[in-house]
């Protein structure tokens, strides 16, 4: 056991009750002391999708230094972020999570396993071997390392694309974003997994799209808006690419009727790279690691730069 | 350059040119002398399909001495199985490429994408994951192997039922099939990757498919004779099971209209563990080898036990 003081933390809100629940229960077992939001000095926001009470819910909470967001990507949360407290957020706790589902959906492109699964009738065998493939991962953080780990045994010659060039343990090389536009021409497999910023917003588009080779799939597990949906349905519907397989829209939820649903080529999923019952595991033991770290005056987990506002 | 004698190989039949081609190809990378088969000694049979001719093909071959087959499973040859020859096959061949698609399959099935594939609307986020799920292979050659190797970052537990209880490399236990039963109960994923002979025929039965927990997946990667096809389809019909991925069905080609087609929790893909377009390279290469060690007298790859019939 370590020793540490006790520190007021709050949870809320309490309008998702099975997230509010097991949040309460990981400060708990933290060893803070659980107090309302007017006296604390940590906040676990319990609600990803409630971000319009934040005002209101920390207006008179004069002690409060930390915040911890529920989820890695927190654009919801732009319009907040303010530097008078330390953010944290859920970043690298789905990460194997993602990181599992891209890798799935890559396999499910490659082999056409979307293709098969709405067969009614035997057909023609095709697919391709992921082993020994270029795959481009757009991004460098905790998807990218945990995507790497999953692709060492397939022996894949792997490039990770992220705003430094810091090599990525795993990757067999790594280079900053401007480089994108040379490595496209030889990506079989390009998965998007960064962060969506204004400098990130629509970095997949009709002139990214036409530098991967034909046959070339993208998967998106980070957020619909790095890819302009227009060009990706248009270059889907020309037989310019592979395929494609979205976690992630833009818009989300997907609309009923739009293209993207109909297309042979494409593969969309709800938002599926973690969902409630695997990540709010993840999700709790985390909170609990991060508000002992706090209790115990220790560097916090998963820190939200907020100038960069990621 | 290793020193070797020349000897005399014929390639037959060759109706399907391509693999025809490919192994002629072979034949003569390997430095052997490609003679008709009268006057072979060596034999690489070019088109799995085609067992019919085979007789006939062989019948003045007095000098022959080894028969090469394309495919891992040879039971289509079983009625001419004959210990005047030696036989080999391409057993472990495909088995980086079977590994690849199994895992594929898995992951789908845990990620739900089948569904979502034939979906055309947003919907509730499902799916499992597949690190640190228990996960028994029944099987335990080449394929296994390969899986082993592609499942290590996963962290699985897993289970390896085969024959002997000689350790494979990689599984975390190694057990003999009398034991199916016992493990069947703590089994997440159950991947069907062994030889079908008189013994493993059926081995997937209702009393089988009872063992296993409501919810566990079952993929099929060797042949659909491994499992009773009713016996599957009542269980998935009742929700006894998670799901089935089955790239071989009993019978195959599955027809139009079968019953499998249509379940919700079942995915049916048409033999592409290794399709064409990756097989013939795999497929090239190996029996290039082979030929290379006929001529000089070494041993073979992927012998055929002609007793035991794989």
């Amino acid at each position: 056991m370590t020793e540490h003081t006790s520190r007021p933390v709050a949870v809320a809100p309490d309008t998702r009750p099975a997230m509010y629940e097991r949040l309460c229960a990981a400060v708990d077992a933290a060893g803070a002391d659980r107090v309302g939001v007017g006296d604390a000095e940590g906040l676990v926001w319990a609600d990803p999708g409630n971000t319009d009470d934040f005002p209101a819910i920390v207006v008179d909470a004069d002690r409060l230094e930390w915040i911890q967001l529920p989820y890695a990507g927190i654009e919801p949360f732009a319009q907040h972020l303010d530097e008078r407290w330390a953010w944290t957020c859920g970043k690298g706790v789905y990460a194997p999570a993602v990181a599992e589902t891209a890798l799935a959906m890559a396999l499910a492109g490659f082999k056409h396993l979307h293709g098969y699964s709405r067969a009614d009738t035997w057909s023609a065998p095709v697919g391709r071997l992921l082993a020994g493939s270029r795959v481009t991962i757009l991004g460098g953080g905790g998807i990218a390392e945990c995507l790497l780990a999953l692709l060492s045994p397939f022996g894949c010659d792997t490039t990770v694309i992220r705003r430094s060039d810091h090599p990525l343990a795993g990757a067999d090389r790594t280079l900053t974003v401007d480089r994108l536009p040379d490595v496209l021409p030889s990506t079989d497999l390009l998965v998007v997994a960064l962060a969506l910023t204004a400098e990130t917003r629509g970095i997949i588009d009709a002139a990214a799209i036409d530098l991967l080779p034909d046959n070339a799939w993208i998967v998106n597990v980070a957020r619909g808006g790095h890819i302009v949906t227009d060009d990706l349905v248009a270059a889907l519907s020309d037989g310019r690419l592979g395929g494609a397989a979205l976690d992630v829209t833009d818009p989300e939820p997907l609309p009923d009727g739009h293209p993207l649903w109909a297309l042979p080529n494409c593969l969309v999923t709800p938002h599926i790279a973690n969902t409630p019952e695997m990540g709010l595991d993840l999700l709790e033991s985390f909170v609990e690691e991060n508000v002992r770290r706090f209790c115990e005056g220790r560097a916090l987990l998963a820190p939200v730069d907020v100038a960069l506002g990621y």
